[in-house]
């Protein structure tokens, strides 16, 4: 009989942790004990895992013994807090959070891009920003092939990278619309119904936000690419749980649009959608629930056989979390499709 | 006392037409008698002007007789159509559609970039595509102080640019999706309800769906530029009227982004939204019944000073069409603001 792991999930109740629930349960992962945690206020809930009912516990440094996979996705101060003490009762922390990613002592992996990386794990991996992930897995195919020097890239962010609450959020605001009522925003800063706003997190120095620099600091260490330009623009838009992105790469040598799509076609974690006579593209409402990033919308810069130019959309709570953090769990314990 | 003119709206009936009685009234534009034109089917309605009802006659040949401005809205067909017969009656045609924006005797003018080719007129001008439109009015101010070589523009563009009747779809469709309703697309070949979608017109040869065409084509031919490199990917998303658009410029010579604000704070048809410590830039539901466009998220490239970042919104009826439309009449007859 195989092995089977004792899994504890730190935010079970989140969006991210129920997703990694039902992807645990999709790819049969090989889960034997599950312990769920949450803060306080959550303690006492119970979550459905493979049709069972699992009380959330109290998430507090004794909480891991016997653990074999921790996944964080509780924010960054809690795994600031926690995942040390997960770390030492001998887990291997999978962190969904902002925490430890530029950390050089820790691998930050997307499997498909850079799933060597795991190799030097001490214990503590981290999982990159949603859109970073969702980004990499499109564009790294081409950066193998070719060289990415530059990207271009603005993004169509839905509300699941907010949480659930922000889900809620979109939801009853887009009736009060519907309805003649004010919205109301509370878990954004503006109204997300039938509007779009600039990402709402904290404008740096360089002035661009905080999200944007994730974009392009989380990118260029998993392509081990330091000197990779990255331009974002990140958007927040009405949509309920995938990402998007417009994306122009600068090419270190031309490469035609038949080759990137024949490239993309068999490239691991990518779904080419492509297809200009139907005008049917890469959209969020088909990437929801896929595992798979779609691609597609594949063009030359005008002018510039260096210029390539695409669309993306990826499960924001999936690719961009959830399924991430289990696909790295499965490499390590070598069931990987990747 | 001061002249007044004698207006026909073919296409009355529309989102584009409706709007250009609003903004008519709202600028109080010397309007002496209005003739309200539409196709067979909305022969007998009316439509209201300044408190009165008109009555809406069917647009043909013959019923141009005494007009002095012909705005027309009724699709690129109806255009080609009977734009000639109103400039052989005397009128100033004004068209929103594309059937001759490219024709290089018809000047293509957004008054506060190239009022000037209003003078070369011969009965007829064309109002640009919405987007080209809304982004042409961000970046001139640019342009003209720092010379633009290269623009990369991925726009979020509302239900709106597709008629009143793609509005009403996406708030249909709302309904539906909130209500666990299958959203059934009518208007727009895919769902945009909590969705987003590559912009429905064809693809061409070159890769670039026909939205993305004009903005290339009419940027240049109103900013005199025929060599400027435009990358455009416009995305439909669900916003009732306003559209976004994120852009990328390259300068001929560096700009530093304080030049760029104090440059569109006094720019004409701009209104400069960028606080960065309060998190308010653009944004459509902000835009939306604005004549101005609002411009910010200003930053530079990182590393590149002469790479310039901007956020756009604009509104799509009125500046990306009724209002600039309104506005060229204006430009003609001397009371222009711009």
């Amino acid at each position: 009989m195989s092995r089977s792991y004792h899994i504890a999930i730190a935010g079970a109740t989140g969006a991210v942790g129920q997703e990694l629930l039902r992807v645990m349960e999709r790819r049969r992962f090989p889960a034997g004990k599950l312990t769920a945690l949450a803060s306080e206020r959550s303690v006492g809930r119970t979550v459905e895992f493979r049709g069972e009912k699992v009380p959330v516990g109290l998430l507090r440094d004794d909480a891991f013994a016997g653990v074999d996979f921790a996944f964080f996705s509780a924010g960054a101060t809690r795994s600031r807090q926690y995942a040390p003490a997960a770390v030492r009762a001998g887990a291997v922390v999978i962190d969904n959070s902002s925490a430890f990613r530029m950390d050089t002592s820790v691998p930050l992996v997307v499997p498909e891009v850079n799933a060597g990386d795991l190799a030097e794990h001490k214990g503590l991996i981290a999982n990159p920003n949603c859109s970073a992930a969702i980004l990499c897995v499109g564009i790294w195919p081409i950066h193998r092939a070719a060289g990415i020097r530059r990207v271009v890239v603005s993004t169509y962010q839905s509300a699941s990278g907010a949480g659930a609450r922000a889900m809620a959020e979109l939801e009853s605001q887009s009736r009060d619309v519907l309805e003649g009522r004010q919205a109301k925003p509370e878990a954004f800063p503006h109204q997300i119904a039938f509007n779009l706003f600039s990402h709402n997190t904290r404008i740096a120095e360089n002035g661009y936000n905080e999200e944007e620099n994730k974009m392009v600091e989380e990118t260029r260490k998993m392509f081990h690419a330091p000197e990779m330009v990255v331009v974002p623009t990140c958007i927040r838009v009405p949509v309920f749980r995938a990402h998007s992105e417009s994306v122009l790469l600068e090419l270190e040598r031309p490469m035609r649009p038949e080759e990137a799509r024949e490239i993309l076609e068999s490239a691991p974690g990518v779904r080419l959608v492509d297809d200009a006579s139907a005008n049917r593209f890469p959209m969020p409402v088909e990437a929801s629930g896929e595992l798979d990033v779609l691609v597609g919308r594949i063009r030359q810069e005008p002018g510039n056989p260096r210029g390539l130019a695409m669309f993306i959309s990826g499960d924001q709570l999936l690719k961009g979390a959830a399924w991430n953090a289990v696909q790295i769990a499965e490499c390590l314990i070598g069931t990987a499709r990747a």
